[in-house]
């Protein structure tokens, strides 16, 4: 079968002929339909990625067939018994265990799940790992409630798309930040009351200081101005940090006004039960930046590394 | 009456004679036999408070007798509906609000409550204010529980100290931090399983990374160490930063792990409630550094600003 796969470290994706899974015990052999790409990808075809593994197929998103059912795949692999954080074996799909950028992939049963039926194929890709990071920093961690106002810094991005969409779903007055007013509009069309262009460093201070949830994935040193838009007992919940470490935290803004920092990445089991009946629920679809197919592989890629998407790059098998 | 109240910022507190208290509706007199100092009143005394009010009297901490009955008073006023944090008119007894470094106080019968009855007179007032500050940051924000393995940084100060307790009282393994090993014994003495001496500024490349809570008042640029020890998914709950800010917090050990940064102060009613009946249940006796009369009053302070005590500094009346 054809897959896409991690020749060299350093190196584009490589669209290469492999063998078919074996089917294991408790696992199933799923048709893959669509998969969609994460930073996390991309990240691994750089080496900046712990573990990697040459020759292993990439991908953590998937949709397929099995027996007849449309499906989709939870991407967390072993989280284990406690709710509050992952166990040691946990792993993300694709890579080093084979991945979904493939025609087939051999799964265990119990990450197996009906698809929700109002989405497309490639709608349904688009959500597995960005809509499972999003739900369970948002709902799990953070606890936002309807009556909260919630700040998503960064939208453009999988993760932070979802979570304007989940929280806009819940009831929520929700804002951006973007360095593009292109996407600032985007996401006000997708429900969010208004956003921040942080092009002006400045941009926190025009801000009203009364969120009660910020979802952050960048970090580094303006994190710090975040503390000060939040509203006493807010809850910052972050799931990345692209701009690195953390600097300048006043702990007088923190623990005067009750403020928790909470650490999130991916999902448990529940969480992700949880996240599909959601979006059932509030028949949320998820935005598709763009389309390729498996042979178009490294053009997604570099579509991922530009940072120009408005939702996800899919790829369609 | 007398009463120890703030003549002049910058100034020692000094014993006037001040007017009895005017019982007001819904209020009570209570006839005060102890109080207790915290750092509050000292910082107050050095203007390193907001809204310093020259001749209030200072002191949160105060048990006494009302009718006959021994009660002991909740030092935080007006906290809302709100569990999450306190409301924006909440306040600290002791100025502006006159406290309890006197003789009577007159104060909303909700916050009188029947003092534990294990407790001597000293050991009651040494209660209020620091044993309801570390049961909301370790029971409320941290929500340990008896299988948690507990750090206490700078043992010593009040709250600290009760956090050791309680966490003891739970059944958790309990470490300090101090720059003392006479108060690391002592602490181990208290039911602390061991202790760390932070004058050895790599004294967290030692220890194991496996707490699950950590209770913290010293912040400042040593903070990033407490989330090298930490276990995943723990909880940091920190109640004061005496070193200052945060820096160089490394976000990706904080969300691949799940790590919670709690922000706490003072506590709810229901804390409050809940911290008694604690105390109650385990029969926990905080811990007395000494015993000053209110004409020692100012001893008393300069104590508390040597910072050598080992427990609460107490007035008794």
């Amino acid at each position: 079968m054809k897959a896409l796969t991690i020749e060299k470290v350093g190196s584009p994706v490589r669209l290469t002929e492999v063998d078919m899974p074996v089917k294991r015990e408790g696992h199933s052999i799923v048709k893959l339909k669509a998969s969609a790409l994460n930073h996390r990808d991309v990240w691994i075809t750089k080496g900046m990625y712990p573990g990697i593994k040459e020759g292993a197929i990439l991908g953590s998103d998937g949709v397929g067939v099995l027996d007849g059912r449309n499906v989709i795949l939870n991407p967390g692999l072993r989280w284990g018994e406690n709710e509050a954080v992952q166990a040691d074996d946990f792993e993300v799909l694709g890579m080093p265990v084979d991945g979904t950028f493939a025609e087939y992939i051999s799964i265990p049963n119990e990450y197996i799940y009906d698809q929700p039926e109002h989405l497309s194929i490639e709608q349904a890709a688009a959500l597995p790992l960005a809509g499972l990071t999003a739900y369970r920093v948002l709902m799990s961690r953070c606890q936002t409630k309807s009556t909260d106002k919630v700040l998503v810094t960064g939208t453009g991005g999988g993760v932070a798309l979802f979570a304007v969409q989940f929280a806009v779903a819940l009831g929520c007055d929700v804002y951006v930040t973007s360095r593009s007013e292109e996407k600032i509009a985007k996401a006000v069309a997708l429900g969010a009351k208004g956003g921040y262009n942080y092009k002006d460093e400045t941009w926190y201070k025009e801000v009203e200081t009364n969120f009660d949830v910020i979802i952050d994935s960048a970090g580094g040193a303006s994190f710090q101005h975040l503390i000060k838009i939040c509203k006493p007992g807010a809850r910052i919940g972050f799931y990345g940090a692209t701009l690195g470490k953390y600097q300048n935290l006043n702990p007088q803004l923190l623990f005067w006004r009750q403020i928790s920092i909470l650490g999130s990445t991916m999902g448990s089991d529940q969480d992700f039960r949880n996240m599909l009946a959601f979006v059932d629920n509030h028949k949320i679809k998820p935005i598709v930046d763009s389309v390729f197919s498996l042979e178009e592989g490294s053009r997604a890629f570099e579509r991922m590394e530009a940072g120009t998407q408005f939702g996800k790059i899919v790829l369609k098998h």
